[in-house]
């Protein structure tokens, strides 16, 4: 064990932050960090917004659904999966990259791109001894994101990542067992086996509830990860991702 | 800058490693640490396959395009996006969940679910010492990737990743400049603002070759990503992902 590995294993979410603005130089650390990254066949398919305008923050904030944090932190992320500049490159190099860029697979290539860079910033951000909560709420109205960003084609916002001093203490939430997520050789696909280690596991995330709410609460995982699926959510997306010029061809 | 910052700042991409597996203690840790990054609205949408079989090794490396190195490591994890254990609840708990499974929404969840988690089983591993390999090929062919590692619907493998302990030291290769990546408030769009960062940028990954291969090569970002781009590769993936069962709807 180190002092990589215990950060590492003690994130949670932080979802209230002392009134404190990120410096320009922690700013610039951690979007440094994010770039560092490994990034497929290098091709750093991705861009970052940081929001500073307290009135996008304040919209932000409303299409998010109403999370406060999102406009009240030390400084707001918006990670983009980004092909436009390859579009750009195709232009320069005289060559046609088009098909490329509309495909699937470079489509599932800029999210992995942008995703281990956001986590890179996150990590970044909390050995500053800052908090973090990643924002999807911005997947709700994706539309008018993209239009307060002004994001160009080939653009498409992620997910925010909102960072600041962190105002609150949270638990760390058990995770699913790690025999359940990790296999050895093959997947493992012994259905008895599977629902017994997610009983197991529901036990634990009941218990989890019941001794942080007074047993207000005490769902289990199965059942809020059903009740959260049964909402079918954000069934635009398909057209959206078309229509920003990523075509899943 | 702090410990955390310097190992984040200063990854690099490993391909030759010394003949020394990993300990299970070492294994476990870098698992758990990868179950530890946030994961959007709990919903753990991933499984990591450690790979141990010889065999099973060398037919990967084969299919991800005779890499040595993912044969020859201290350990080979494949990060997969997972939305299988989602259709058991929906069995289990008596709910369709079947539209949000299919959803190119729950699609993009489960590929940044896997990818947050997946960069930080890289720096945990990085931080005790070992070196890791991002591997996209294994998408070269994720038709026999799949029955090599007998994964069931609804779990897609989306890369490897190359553990061990060093027997190379390479050079970090430079990134973006940071203000090519990061904008503020909107999205910059000065077209020439943009082509004059890439050239600039063009002469410093030009001079890092030629620095680095006593001037044989000497080729730009540009060109590199335009050749890239310009053979169109993996173009099955639309297909596959439908067949695996996440339906991009």
């Amino acid at each position: 064990m180190n002092e990589n590995i215990n950060l590492l294993m003690n994130h949670r979410s932080i979802r209230k932050f002392e009134d404190k603005l990120l410096t320009r130089e922690q700013i610039e650390v951690i979007v440094k960090c994010a770039q560092s990254a490994a990034t497929s066949s290098f091709i750093q398919a991705y861009s970052i917004i940081g929001v500073t305008d307290k009135d996008k923050k304040m919209k932000l904030s409303e299409l998010a659904g109403n999370q406060s944090y999102v406009a009240n932190n030390g400084h707001f992320f918006v990670f983009c999966a980004d092909l436009s500049r390859h579009e750009q490159i195709g232009e320069m190099e005289n060559k046609d990259l088009i098909p490329s860029i509309e495909s699937t697979e470079k489509f599932m290539v800029a999210l992995i791109d942008t995703a281990l860079a956001a986590q890179n910033a996150a990590i970044a951000a909390e050995s500053l001894g800052l908090g973090i909560c990643y924002i999807g709420g911005i997947r709700n109205n994706l539309d008018e994101v993209s239009k307060l960003l002004k994001t160009p084609k080939r653009v498409l916002p992620l997910f925010g990542l909102a960072v600041g001093y962190p105002a609150q203490m949270t638990d760390k939430k058990p995770r699913l067992p790690l025999e359940h997520v990790y296999h050895e050789n093959e997947y493992r696909q012994n259905n008895e086996e599977y629902r017994n280690q997610l009983q197991l596991y529901n036990n634990i995330i009941s218990e989890y509830y019941v001794a942080r709410t007074n047993g207000e609460r005490n769902d289990t995982w199965t059942s809020q990860m059903a009740n959260m699926l049964e909402k079918q959510s954000r069934m635009y997306m398909k057209e959206f991702v078309q229509k920003t010029g990523m075509d899943l061809k």
